[in-house]
Parts: structure tokens; sequence; C-alpha cells
């Protein structure tokens, strides 16, 4: 089958391999869409390690060639696949914690992805797509579940307001999810005037430049009192600190950015005096995918928007470019396998 | 001033009483509009008793007068009152269930309530009520905290389906509610085609006819699994035997509607073998009441239609009559104190 | 392999059958002793109707023989067997609730169970047992799970109150689950003197006999309230209906027995106006695995006292025809394999 | 009456001033024991600014001299007293987060607190101690009552372990309220010997010095995974570091300490990779009073070994010395007011 292989960081090209071969209680699917991440590029550009030839690609959309014996799909069925794959034995994928199994594997990463004409996915793995969603945007619902798996995490009561620190991708779906829950009014933060724009075309009640005077406002459209919940996307350690001041007293502040610095200021005796509590996500798990498939099917959420660009499969390394280019506001380059 | 007194059972007449004057930390609030509900028809009748004369009413709405020294509120303000008093001492109010209060009181049952032209209450029981919220629809507010305290018992994932059963002011209420929470689809039960006329233009995704075929549609709309949450708020057994059955196994059954039968049949072991929790509500607390405000400020529901009557405070008597009577579908009377 | 074969309803013999053989992530166990339990005689008689032949027994304690390539375990390691097998594809096993699964099958019923020399059990259904934990009661650990899913599903801030309603085997587990989560007074409710005076042996705070006064002596005991929390064991109506009464305000009561009858009195309006939920719990999921092996292996449990006889396997059909019988307060039977 | 009087800092003196009178709603208690905390310590050096004179004093117990009306205890009834005010009105308080409010008093800093022979405490503050506790160590029920408030953040399943940072006298009662809750191991990390041994005496698992291993050790005590909770007692960023490093991936971490540092080194990734939540958690809330009351009754915690010093009333400027010296390991004082 055709795909694109990557032989050693930055060497991609598209090259004939063999087929994966139907397994029992596996699907085999013909590839038709995939979205690029930000991982994709650390791994093509060496950053992230991985075993080489690797066929990259962990957002994935197709269609279901073999069955395998599974009986949650049938052959024609349009599938996403959970590309977190894990033991099934460990402690953590016994408590349930199949997100955090130490043996876990990315597919794309750890093994061979979704850049290709083929793959082969456990049936566990496998979500029917309904026909109410595109083909286009459905391989960008794996980035929703992750968004999705974070917000199950702070509880919402309708009428709770929600700010959204960074504008990118994860922050606009969770600026729409927050929506769809009842926050309000969701308050969106960042530099770029286009992506306020995008954020405010898709719900968001307010939009804020960051810096200087951005928690001043927060507090202006609080009530005074600062926001009940909090929504860190970008990783940013003195966003991180902006997040925590910007949180009302017994609020909460979901840090959905990872954050790379070791070392930094944070307003640690707010987070005391506020009794605030810092929650982390990690991916997402299996229920997300059907609650994130229900809210694209109903129409709660809206992907196409945060489609910037779509390009054939064998333009992968320009895509891939792309992202580490700095030109304007991109968001979400899809392949179409063709 | 003027009030609407009972003086026993069924004797409920306009009258001059002498006016409650200002307490400290209490707010005297001047009554422009109060809404009915089946509680005070039951204390006219006389089915729950009252020490008389009595001054009903417990959905209010009115403006400032004098603030008694509070800090919330100042005159002018446009507010609601919590009608639920607690005692402040006892163990559930030390434990946050202020509304199960032993020594509670409900204004316009146990004190004087709000069908007179002024009202005492204490500072804490006051709501300021933003200029978006319409007068005439504000006294529905109490009604809205008590399905918003409702629907805090029951976790909902955006995109999971929730079945109202019973399409009255409150499942209206609960419709709305349950759509402003991200749930999809909301499907309403109710033999009342007018009813379900009006979920539907609230946001009801679909709407059933009680009886025979329901549990099947519901199977029908949900994947065949049955719904996620079933809210039933009739309080007849036989409609809670039909919500144990339209849940899914792993699903929630909300008890909003008051059971009075003592006996009858429930198919206990679905209860069991879908592992499905009953949960009752009761009342609301003051928690709910920021929300509630909230989510009408903002239009994420709308009362007015649900508003069936205008009528002036001194056809009391008459507008009482109609919740009575069974001519056609009636829902939420306002009285305009003029 | 020697086993005790049903080859029709009371048509029970040891014979020998042809053993597993080692599977891909499966794990060979030569069973050591098994225990009894309701559910076998119910397949026993016939009343649970399966195929046959069919080697019944779900409580499990054996010795890995092949580990089929699965790490969690190595040859030589005392185990246990989670015997609820789920199909991992389904829309319950993706959001987590594996135990609901609409494919599961119970090992010992749907699929040959521990009732003899070896089985053959999923690498992810096997658990390693330390060696602090007594062979001849390790096979009640699987009991113990159903009692901590349960639990889980209520809060106990310690300090609380708890009535165990009936103390059979997981009336018995209750209670020392209830007082290892800090709960007290812990009251235990029986006709029989044995039961209360073991659940006394085993740390409860005060057993009551059921019937005329036990509502009063639960007010009593907790300060005129009622109970934090009320768990039901037995199934009967009429226990539910005093296990309502007995929970106080804002309480919550959990249905452990498995209600059978489908029509009866319980006092409806007492949920309502306790703002009670009827919480019920089935089976138990792999997270309660961990806990249970913890509990008992740092001696918070005590699960040899339950043991009531010890028998050989191959007398299991006496062993099962004892549990009909009506003789004295018998708890758990426990097969030794020899 | 006589009372202990903070002129300015550091002045502190013996001194008659006017007591007390009954106010309605308020109980009158003569005092007979008190505590003396860090915070004591802050206002008497000036590091706490207060309006002088002032009469200090949060840990309270006494006895009630007059009612005020109140009905919650009665004449003679042995009480503590919570020493958070709040206003009632607010947007916090109305919220039931009581403990956050903005307009809140705590006794003994924003108003006259304990250290004199009478106080006046709103009925609602006022907490009947039954005689199973001993008077000498009631007051320090009011600290037990925020470890109660911050174990409440933490859900807990029986078996899990937890490692607690720091053995102070908040740290103790953390360790044997995770006890009291069924955890299981236990384990304290202090540098200090003595501490180390009062630990394992009130039930600690296992105990280890801080520094260099103890990550390691925390690690081979759980498996390899690292604990499944850590409480972070001491509010030293080092220490906060560690905590994050000695949690297992999925688990919890809670800052009890006061974090005063604004600056330093955080394993923000591992926070990320592991999904772990920084819990934070700030003085309690009257639903911790029935609870702590209830422990201490039912013998679950023991708090006579943390006093370390009884002392006249009249030796507190001594008393409040002896937490500034650093000469050996010093508990809680308490004082008796003779």
């Amino acid at each position: 089958m055709r795909a694109m292989v990557l032989r050693a960081p930055l060497q991609l090209e598209a090259d004939e391999v063999s087929a994966p071969r139907p397994d029992p209680r596996h699907v085999l699917v013909r590839m038709t869409h995939s979205g690029i991440c930000g991982t994709d590029f650390k791994i093509y550009s060496g950053a992230i390690p991985v075993s080489y030839p690797r066929i990259m690609g962990h957002e994935m959309f197709g269609e279901v060639v073999e069955t395998g014996g599974a009986e949650a799909v049938k052959r024609g069925d349009r599938v996403i696949i959970d590309p977190e794959l894990y033991c099934g034995e460990c402690f953590h994928c016994r408590i349930g914690q199949t997100h955090l199994c130490p043996n876990g594997l990315l597919v794309g990463r750890d093994t061979d992805g979704g850049f290709a004409e083929y793959l082969n996915a456990p049936a566990s793995h496998v979500y029917h797509v309904p026909t109410a969603i595109d083909s286009q945007t459905a391989p960008m619902i794996q980035v929703l579940t992750t968004c999705v798996h974070a917000q199950r995490q702070i509880d919402i009561v309708p009428g709770e307001s929600i700010v959204v620190f960074g504008l990118g991708v994860t922050g606009q779906l969770h600026v729409q999810l927050a929506k769809a829950r009842g926050a309000s009014p969701v308050i969106g933060v960042t530099r770029s005037p286009e992506k306020r724009a995008l954020a405010e075309s898709l719900g968001a009640d307010l939009t804020i430049p960051g810096g200087e005077g951005a928690i001043d406002r927060v507090r202006d459209a609080t009530e005074g009192r600062g926001a009940d919940v909090v929504i860190e996307t970008t990783g940013v350690l003195l966003s991180v600190a902006s997040a925590v001041k910007m949180a009302r007293s017994g609020g909460r502040v979901l840090l959905f950015g990872i954050i790379t610095a070791e070392e930094g200021a944070l307003p640690f005796y707010d987070l005391y005096f506020k009794e605030l509590a810092l929650i982390n996500s990690r991916v997402a798990k299996s229920e997300d995918y059907p609650s994130a498939i229900a809210l694209v099917q109903r129409g709660a959420l809206r992907l196409e928007p945060l489609v910037s660009d779509v390009m054939p499969l064998g333009e992968l390394k320009a895509a891939i470019g792309m992202l580490g280019s700095t030109s304007g506001p991109r968001m979400k380059i899809i392949l179409d396998h063709g």
C-alpha cells in the first residue's frame, strides 16, 4: 500500500509498504482523511524520537474494509480510530485509567499510524461515525475527545462563567464545549484578532486580548469576582499565573496546555487563599468518543471552521512544514487521502 | 397595606392589614408581581392547613423600599425572594442542607407571603434581578430554582439523552435546562398535544405521547439503549415505572414529581439489573438562585412562554379557581399587583 | 482433568473432562479453593437455566500454571479470578461500565467455572494475591468486590452513622467495610442472635433485632435523626421500606439486596420529603479487585470468621444442599480442591 | 472580666475589660481552655496587623452561661466555637462557600477572641461537645476541622496509600484521619525522629525521613507506583515538588501547607503526564464541626498525644514565645483558664 514513511528525522517520503493484514478482533480501515497535530511535527523533527521507519498520524478517519469478526462495526462503515492503545492488564488499566497505562502506545508514534492507505485497529478502538458528520472534519473528533476528557474533570453549573486562555484549535473547541454545557459568559483570551473573531463566531460571549488589562476585564465581565472556571490551553507559565488570577475565589483552573518550563513564578498564595485546584488533564479515554461523536452529530459543536487547510496526503511534508512557520494564524490542516 | 387574606379554607378576601416594619438585616420589598403554585391551591382549599389569617404567595417579585442595613441590595433594586426560611442552628443547616431544616418555614404558608403590597425578607434571602429579566416572569425564577437544584443532582455529559416525563411548568423548565446543559436528544413525554408543541418550541428534540408505545419510542431515539437520564415530573407511580423502563442500563432517574401513592408496582429488578439510582429532589437551596438568575438573564431559558395568564392581584380567588379546573392546558398564572 | 459437572438441573457429578489449553493472553490456573454462592444454588436447581453440561463456580482461587505471555502474573503466583467477562466493544464497555456489558458472561454460569482442576482466564481478569492472605478465604474476595463496588457509590464522611440491614455474608462484609471507612456508629440489623454476635465481633458498634422497634432504636442511636446511610442487603421489600424510614433526612439508601417482588408498599413521600436517593448496585468492576485485595491484605477486614464450613470439592452436591436447608445460621461454604 | 489584651505588637498583658453582654441569637460562653496557633504568633509579633487593643485566640472551649434564646445549646453545655464569621449575604455565602466570604471575620484576629474569661458567639457557631471528649483537648477540634475540610476534597477508596508530608500538629491529624478513612499504608514524612515516633504511635504504617531517598522509599512501599494521595502540610515549595514526585500517575496531591514563596521549581510536566490535580484547602466550613466532634467522641482520632504543654492563661506571653523558639519538637500548647 501507499504510505508516508518517516525514515529518520526530517526524512519523510511517500513509499510502497506492505499493507496490514486482517487480525481477529481487529478492524481493517481504508484511511480517507487524517489530521496533523503538533506531536506529528515533533516526531518529524526528531524532538520526539521514535523507531524508524515509522508511519505517523493519529487523527484518523476512514472506511471499514474488514471487520475481523467484530460486531460493533460492519464493512463500509465510516469510522474514526482511538489511537491510544493500552495493555489491559496493569494496575492503571484495571482501575479504569487506561489513558495512563504505563505500557500504553500511541498509534502513529509507537506503532504505524494513519498517514497511509490502510490501518488495522483493535475493534475496541474503532467508532462508527454517523452520516451527519462530514468526512473531512471527522479526524478532528480525536482532538475533541481530549477536550471532553478535560472538561469532565470540572463540573459546570449552567450560567457559570468560563475563561478559555489561548484560542488555537483546542481553545476553540473548549469555547464551544463550554457553551454547549451552558456556561455563560464564555470569555476567550488571545492576542490574535483573527482567533478572537473566530471564537466569537463560534459562540464566545466576549473575547479579549491577553496581557496587562486582561485580568481586570475578566473581573469586569464577572461582577468583579473573577471567572468560575479558567481553562488554560497555552502551557506558558506566565499565562498559567494569569489564569490563577482570573479565577474567582472558590473557582477551578484547568491546565490543558502542557507546561514545559520547570521553574517560574506562580501566585501560590492565591491558590491557597482562593482555595483553587490546579486540575491537569491528559489525552482521553474511550468514554469520551461516544460523547464527542454525539456532540458533533447533533451540531452542538462545529468543526469545519477550525479547518484552515485541506491538502493531499502526498503533501504531508509541506503541510508539516506549515506547522513550524509563523506566518499568520493557522488552525487545523486536514489531509485528504484522495 | 392592601393584601389578600385567607381567613379560613376557601375564605379569601382583599383587606387592609398593617404593613410589615423594617427590621435590621431585613429588606422591605414592595411586591409588584407574584406567581400562583399548586401549594397555594392546597392551602386555599384547606388540604394544607395553616394558621389563619394567612397571606399566601411564595413566588415573589418586587422593588426594594428599605434595605435594613443590608449591603447586597439598595433602594429601588428589582428583587426576587427565596421563600425557604431556615433556623441556621440545627444539624441540617450546619451541614449545608438548609433546605431540609426541620425548623424551616415557607413564606406564604408558615409566615405571611407575597400576595400583598409589602413583604419584609431577610437580607440573605433577597436576590437582585438584572434588567434583562422581565418583571412579569421574574416570580417564576423561584420555580426554576427547584429545577436547578434537582438537576444539580444528576451529572450530564453533553450529548447525553434525557427524557422529561410530564410537560407542565416544571417539565418545560427541565426540558430547557437539559438543553442548556448540552443534553441531546431531549425527549418530552405527555398526552397533551399543546404541551408537546410548547416543549418543541422551547427546544425539545422530540416529544412523544405517553402510554403504550412510549418506552419503545424512547429506545428508538437512543440507539436502542434507553435514555441516559429520565426526569419524572408527574409523581404518578405508573409514570415512575415507565421512567425506570425508559432509562438505559447504568443511567439515572430523577424523581421530581411528588409521589403520594404509598403502594404500587415498580420494576425493582430493573433497578438492580440496570444499576439505576432513583434520585429524589426537594425544593432548592440558596446556591440555586444565582444560577437560575444567570440562566434567565443570558437567555438560556425562556420563561414568558410558560405564562398562560396575567391577572390583577385582586382576582386571586378566581385565579386559584382556575388551577382546580380541567378546561384546557393551563401553565403559570402571574398576578400583577398593579 | 477432574471437575464437578452439572449435566442437567440437580444432576451434578464428578467427572473427567478435557483440561483447558493455554491461550495467548490467557492464564491457566490450577484451582485450589472455591466458594459457593446463592447463584450456584439457583443454577444447580434449574432456577437459572444454563447450557449443559456446565462446570459451575465463580468464587475462585488457585495457582498460575501457564501465563500465556501475560506479564501481570508469573508461574506459581497465587491468584483470584474476576468471573465477569465483557466484550470490550459495546457502548457500555467503552464508557467504562464493563459490569453492565449486555454481552457479558459470568464464568461458572455462561462459561465453565472454578469447580474443577483447571481454569483458563483472560490475563486481564487474574489478580495476584499476596501471601498475607489465606488461601482458604481468598475466594471470598470476589464477594467483597461486590461490596466495595456498592460502597463506592455512597460517599461517607468519617463519623457518619450507617445501618446495615441483613447480616449474611455480604452484610457482615458491609459492616466491616463501613468501619474501615470510618463510619460510626455502624449498626447491624437482623433477627438472628448469632449473626448479631458475629457482627459485633467484627466491629459493629451496635446490633438490633429487626421488626417493630428497630426504626426507633436507630433513631435513638443517631441523636434522633436517623442514619446518614442505610445499606439494605436482604432484598425484602418490607425491609427496604424500613431502610427508608431509618435514613435521616438528606441521607442515602443503598439497595444491595436484589428485590424480586414487583409490587408492594414503599414510603415514597418519605423519599421526597427526606430527599433520599435509592441507589442500586450490581456486581463489581475490575477497579474493585485491587481495593478488595489491599483491604484484606492489610487486615482492614477479616474473612475467616465468615467461613462456616470447609468441604472437599467432591462434596459439592452436599454443600449446595446445605444452602437450601434452613437449619441454623450458615455463612460461607469453602471448597478445598485438595 | 479578665482577658489577655494585645495593645500593640509584642505588648501583651492581662487586664480587666468589660465583659461581652448577651445578644439575641448569641451564646455567652465562659472560656475554660484555649489553644495557641501560629496565627496567634503572627498577630502577636505584628506580622499580621490587627486593630488594637485586641484579644486573640480562636481555638476555644468553654461552658454556656447564657443561650440568648438559641435552642441548639443550653446553660451549662460544654461547647466549642467556630471562629470563622461570615456575612450570609454575599455571593460566596449564598453558594455555600461561607469559608471564602470576602466579608468574613476571624474571631481572635478581626474581633475579640478566646484568651479571655467570656466570649459571645453567634448561636450558629457554637457546638455542643459530648462528655466523652476531654476539656483540655477540645480546643484542638477547631484545628481538626481544617483537616476534615481538606480531606473532604479528596476521595479515598479504602486500601489506598497516602503520604503525609510534614508531621506537625496538622500532619499528625491528617495521618490519623487518613487511617480512620481506611487508607493503607499511611506514610509519614519528616526529618524529626520524635515526630516520626509520634506518628507511628498514632497509626502511621510507615514513617520516613525527608530528603534524598524519600521518593524512592515511597515508591518501594507502593508497589513501585507512588502514592495514591499525597498531603503536603509544610508549605515549602521544595516539599511540594517532592510531593508531586511521590504521587502515582492518576493520583491526587492535597496542598494543606500554605506556600508563601512566589517563585520556584515545580515538576509541571509531571503534573501533566501523571494527570495530577493540585488541590488547595483553606480553613473549614460548619459542616466539618459535626464530623470532627464525632470522630473524637468515638475515638477514631486521639488529640491528647498532640498536646505538648498545658499552661495557665496568664502565661500566654511565655507560651507564644515558645512557638518562636527552636528547641526541640513542640506540638500544641493548651491554655487552662483556671
